[in-house]
């Protein structure tokens, strides 16, 4: 690794006057300044004593490892710059500071009641869209097997199964293309589950258009088609983007979309109080999909919370409420039982009656066995759709491929179900209490049905509530073993496709099939069959160690899990089965959600920097020089600088007077891309408020009428005349930014940072001058790989 | 109000140069420096303009106000400065960094891995202790009923019941007056149930002796007695301090009581770390108490986490989980059914049927209303308490009068409960499945039993269970009534005694009382009965409404009683009561845990500054001038300052030099007390290392020896030639402590003080140069009043 290269001119000097004075700290660390360009290199280890010297010309050695980058855009080894953070960090300038010292006591309380209403409209809204959702993909795919089963029985008798077969793929298919087709070309940002970008943006990262009202109709609309279709996927994450985008969207009082302005909750019209929403509509999201209120709030904490407010997160579990209450209020009028609130949720794990629920110390030693098969499964899942997800990056990125593999996973979803179904012989009395909505006889006797179209014949959550419930003897073990084999293999390849679909449910289904099938085997190898009786306590275990084992998620999922099931007995063997799946999994990948945000190369801040870290510090992380502005600053050199489309930086330290050669100088504020925009815009010159002084002062009102989209540099007039006008940036500054001195360790800086979801943070030397920026990038770049500390390169892509 | 009555000499030609240099905006600001006296001073209303004086010659006119703190040593409206603040903050200084860098992937993981095994132990030890207690009541009690009970029966028939009344109170007595005793003589902090001491100390205030073993074993020994001795009081609360006291222990490898040093955990030997425990064993203490290991963590997060971090979430849910099982596993044993662990905690709601667990949207409005009922009977409760508390603070404060007063109110209770069932005259048969435990027959037919007796002649916790699943009909309106109001009082009465005791059990037995009452009015009013039928259903909402009323917990509350319930279908219910009991009962008066923690003028930080309060900065509440020390002082400076008793600070700045005129110096460190302490100990003077080159350097683990208990700087002798000598604070202090501009508003300082646990936060201006130190105390000064911001006075007791 090559060494120093190039010290920017007055850093040089700046170390030799703290040597000279009061920072001898200085002198043992073996600390080296560098510039850093984005066109890549490869991946350094950080020891002690390295140096990075990041730029092009001396790193020939490295042309190799620069040329991937072009082969693979996406590459869990990079970090994109396209990726904007939140501020959730208030700029507190004048105008705040003023509007918020006009606003009186009510003032507050009035607002605090808004925020809420705001929350309680969000579970309403995410409610109705869960009913909306459930009540259509019920109807669709009640008709789809209806007419599929009349055909099978049809056919059974005289022969041409065959064509049972191409009926079911054509139906299939065409939900799926459909579903297909609104993502990949209207909106591909709702492909998928939609957790992995929630995650992302609660994190404060800006994911463009994730919280759009366009991404939730074709998130909705996707949704319904691709289970419809038959696919293995559930209708469960969907409902978490769903509920976010409803919370941005009502937070805001107006659809920027649709171009209405309801011209209220103007006040939330900032990052930091969008965010809190989205953290509320997520927790609805969840709430709504699980039944599992608790659980949505904690998700949302797990997820996104970097400040734990007590307020807040009471508004986050109204919400919760909120939308499972209205979800199933409405779901029990459309089951005309209207008033019966005790089945919540899109999925429902069903009653565990109380015999059924209780376990035993030995089979604790059980229960932790099968979280590590679970862990297990979930790392070979995870590894394979990894692969495939790096296939589909590569070769599969034209729209028309997209739509065309869709189809093809959704045909080849419903010939597999059906030879399985063909081949299987496990006939099954029909009992007096059916719980099988469509059962096929196909070759069975009558008043039989076929078992294995239990599982497959049917909508994955009734599946996985058959598997949980169905009296022990329903499934013979080789059934649930291929069905388990061929559902795994279905589900990982179709998590990634260009359609929405979340993958908690096709996790459930597989854990719920070889938990069952253990704990059959379980009660043959044992003769003392009374002991581990009830199979689908198995089922359960193994769903939770199944999806456990994806997704890696802990609190939240064992309590989720517990809601749903009802029950909390539970409680300790999930959270057991959880813990067990994860250490196991981690071991071998991360979880599948984290996978995909590195393959999106996304600046994600996890909870602590890593451990080994404490030898770097701010100096050696952050970015300079740094770009500043003087607090009276020429338009013209703003404008040039906004415009630069090599640096795109978005906060600029303000300093009284940035000097020409570049000699940092003393912070006395940071301002914003975004608020120099709408200067740029309201043309706030010191010249014009000179000549015109009957001109409106700019307010908040200004900025929040601009927010979120506010426009790009380039469709902003200024003039030749205006670009000799000087801007002053005193009262639209936010004048106390947070500031670390530059000996601070990385940990710290990664605290302070990630505690208060900074998204500028000025690196200050011993008299307060301005020294470098650090920002999400600097922190997400270091992460601990096999060999200890790893850096990350950058990419503009 | 007076007006600014001193600059301190530096402070005004800083001002000056700030205007003159490059901050303007504090002309505009009316901002007001002041010094600060302690002696104590009315209450001031904070406007935007309003300049506050706290010296006293210049407020004679305030006298009658100024006598007042004479009379009550402890005020609501008062902030006493004997508290500490933990150092939640890492020291990063040259010792800590090397130590960090030195340590391998390996050392982290390691550390990781024991930090599970002392949450494991955390939990598995509270589990003991609940178990131990339980057992322990169970049989004292058992014991107490059946004699008094025998004697009652052989004196039903002969006459002369006022014997049996006699035995019953001595019982009583004598079990209450043991407890008493040991609280009053050996450890008045057990007293209570210990949560609002545990509160604070998550908070991050120092509340001394809370942690400590002999706390334990008072605490342990108290409420076996209370309870045992038949006052209305739980054994629950208790378990969340003793869980604290166990983490606090077993987490520092060593008892400092026992002088026994395991030499295992030295790396946790830090606030931080013994923090992060503290909250686990709280939580493993809930979870004991409640079987809510969910429950357990979001009380943890609710009172005490500023930053919600993912692992120290997940070993908490460890914790709790072990400290569930361990004492469902014990139990099961004592119990004779080994391995049965569907019964967790120490309280058990009993089972919920399916069938009675449902509910209907129409009853949505009665749970409303009940709650609303619940705020009231709280608010009504708290106030009693706060006037009793105010009374016993003044008048009650010697041991001896202590222990009489809980002597009386054992005899009191029993007197009232004896009364009660002798007058009662509500026989129920006994039925063939007969839950009583106790079954008093008195004046009642043959086959019947005192239907009084069952909510009385009991252990709360079963009076509860019996309130809730008793079939409708066991107990008619007049007993519950009565019962009612008489234990109300009773409760109130015994909460804030000295002994040890939690308010949660007395709490839900009050609302299960009125809910079953309310209930059965209900049935009875509206005649079509079978829909009301089940007034078990009322009892546990109106258990909910009165216990959230008292204590006012949200969301850690409703988790805990779904949980103790067993059935999560409740969730929606108990969440609405508890909203509208804490929005009805905070109109009224706080939640009984702040009454009491203001009551001790304990600095407590809420979880965001006052709404109002962005008319101030930090220059106003800051502290100042600060006393700083060079970087090279002299021993004798550090020891004078260090011995101040009027001062007492525990943190100090250090500058390159500290100018004769005061002049403040550019910040470069902060050292604090503790750590000075330890150098002057260990004689870290610039002299000695040159003179004698073999000393061994000083390393962090001198410091780790010292914490917790530094010795006070008065037991440290310093001699005449030391004092000359020089200390080089360079490695030893934190060369990166937080710092904020003086014109930051007082929400931002508080957002960055509370996010990351601050204990101090020096305040510099534009030049880095240190112009004050905001400590706890500045921040929790500040509160929003009936007349708007409103600030304490603070005081040295």
């Amino acid at each position: 690794m090559a060494n120093v290269s190039k010290k920017v001119s007055w850093s040089s000097r700046d170390e030799d006057s703290a040597q000279g004075e009061d920072t001898p700290l200085l002198n043992g660390a073996s600390a080296v300044r560098y510039t850093r360009q984005f066109s890549g290199s490869s991946i350094f280890h950080i020891g002690r004593l390295s140096t990075v010297d990041l730029e092009e010309e001396h790193s020939e050695e490295e042309g190799a490892v620069l040329s991937r980058p072009k082969e693979i855009p996406h590459n869990e080894k990079l970090l994109s710059l396209k990726y904007e953070g939140l501020d959730y960090d208030n700029s507190e300038n004048q105008l705040f500071l003023e509007e918020e010292r006009r606003m009186s006591y009510m003032g507050f309380r009035c607002l605090e009641i808004s925020r809420w209403v705001v929350c309680g409209l969000i579970g309403f809204l995410t409610g109705l869209i869960a009913c909306f959702i459930d009540i259509v993909v019920e109807n669709l795919a009640g008709v789809k097997y209806q007419v599929v089963k009349q055909n099978i029985e049809k056919y059974t008798e005289v022969g041409g199964l065959s064509i049972s077969l191409i009926l079911w793929a054509v139906l299939n298919s065409a939900f799926v293309i459909v579903g297909s087709v609104l993502v990949a070309f209207f909106e591909p940002i709702a492909a998928g589950s939609g957790i992995p970008q929630i995650k992302c943006y609660l994190n404060g990262v800006k994911i463009p258009r994730v919280v759009r009202l366009k991404t939730l109709m074709v998130k909705v609309g996707g949704v319904i088609c691709s289970v419809a279709g038959g696919l293995a996927v559930g209708k469960e994450g969907p409902m978490i983007h769903s509920g976010a985008v409803v919370a941005a969207g009502v937070s805001q009082g107006r659809s920027t979309s649709l171009k209405k302005d309801f011209k209220i909750f103007e006040y939330f019209r900032r990052d930091t109080e969008k965010r809190d929403f989205v953290s509320a509509g997520a927790a609805a999201g969840v709430s709504a999909a699980f039944g599992a209120p608790v659980g949505g709030v904690l998700f949302s904490l797990e997820e996104g919370a970097s400040f734990w407010n007590q307020m807040l997160t009471w508004r986050i579990f109204f919400a919760s409420m909120m939308s499972t209450f209205t979800l199933n209020f409405f779901l029990s009028i459309y089951n005309e039982k209207p008033g019966d609130l005790s089945n919540p949720g899109l999925i429902n794990f069903g009653r565990f009656d109380s015999d059924s629920v209780e376990y035993n110390l030995y089979e604790i030693p059980v229960f932790i066995c099968m979280g590590a098969i679970g862990g297990l499964l979930g790392a070979l899942f995870n590894v394979l759709n990894y692969w495939l997800t790096i296939f589909r990056i590569r070769y599969i990125h034209r729209p028309c491929l997209q739509v065309m593999e869709a189809m093809l996973v959704a045909a080849v979803t419903a010939a597999v179900s059906f030879t399985m179904i063909y081949f299987s012989n496990d006939c099954q009395p029909l009992g007096p209490d059916q719980s099988e909505e469509y059962p096929l006889q196909l070759f069975c006797d009558d008043g039989e049905y076929n078992s294995m179209a239990t599982a497959f014949f049917n909508t994955p959550e009734r599946s996985v509530r058959s598997l949980f419930h169905n009296p022990p003897g329903s499934y013979n073990p080789l059934t649930l073993g291929v069905f388990t084999l061929s559902y795994f293999f279905l589900a990982c390849w179709t998590y990634g496709l260009t359609v929405s679909a979340g993958v908690f449910i096709p996790s459930l289904l597989i854990g719920a099939a070889w938990g069952r099938l253990f704990g059959i085997l379980l009660a043959t190898i044992t003769s003392s069959g009374s002991i581990w009786a009830d199979p689908g306590k198995y089922a359960l275990i193994g769903a939770a160690a199944q999806l456990g084992g994806i997704v890696r998620m802990t609190l939240s999922l064992t309590v989720i899990m517990v809601e749903a099931t009802g029950n909390v007995t539970y409680g300790l063997p999930i959270m057991l089965v959880l813990m067990t799946a994860k250490i196991v999994g981690d071991y071998f990948v991360e979880g599948l959600y984290d996978i995909h945000i590195k393959l999106q190369s996304v600046p994600f801040l996890h909870w602590e920097a890593p451990a080994t870290s404490h030898s770097l510090t701010a100096r050696e992380v952050m970015s300079s020089p740094v770009t500043c502005f003087s607090r009276i600053e020429k338009v013209g050199t703003i404008v040039d600088i906004l415009s630069n489309t090599s640096t795109n930086h978005n906060g600029f330290p303000v300093v009284p007077r940035v000097s020409d050669d570049n000699e940092p100088g003393r912070i006395c504020g940071l301002i914003l891309r975004s608020q120099l925009i709408v200067l740029l815009k309201h043309k706030v010159f010191v010249e014009r408020a000179q000549s015109r002084l009957q001109q409106r002062r700019l307010q908040l009102k200004d900025f929040r009428d601009a927010y979120p989209r506010f426009p790009p540099i380039q469709s902003i007039h200024v003039s030749q005349d205006e670009r000799e006008c000087m801007m002053d940036l005193t009262q639209f500054m936010n004048p106390t930014p947070y500031t670390v001195p530059q000996e601070t360790s990385l940990p710290r800086v990664f605290k302070l940072f990630r505690a208060l979801g900074l998204r500028h943070l000025v690196v200050i030397d011993h008299e307060n001058r301005v020294v470098g920026l650090v920002t999400r990038k600097d922190l997400a770049r270091y992460h601990l790989g096999k060999h200890g500390l790893e850096e990350l390169q950058l990419a503009q892509t």
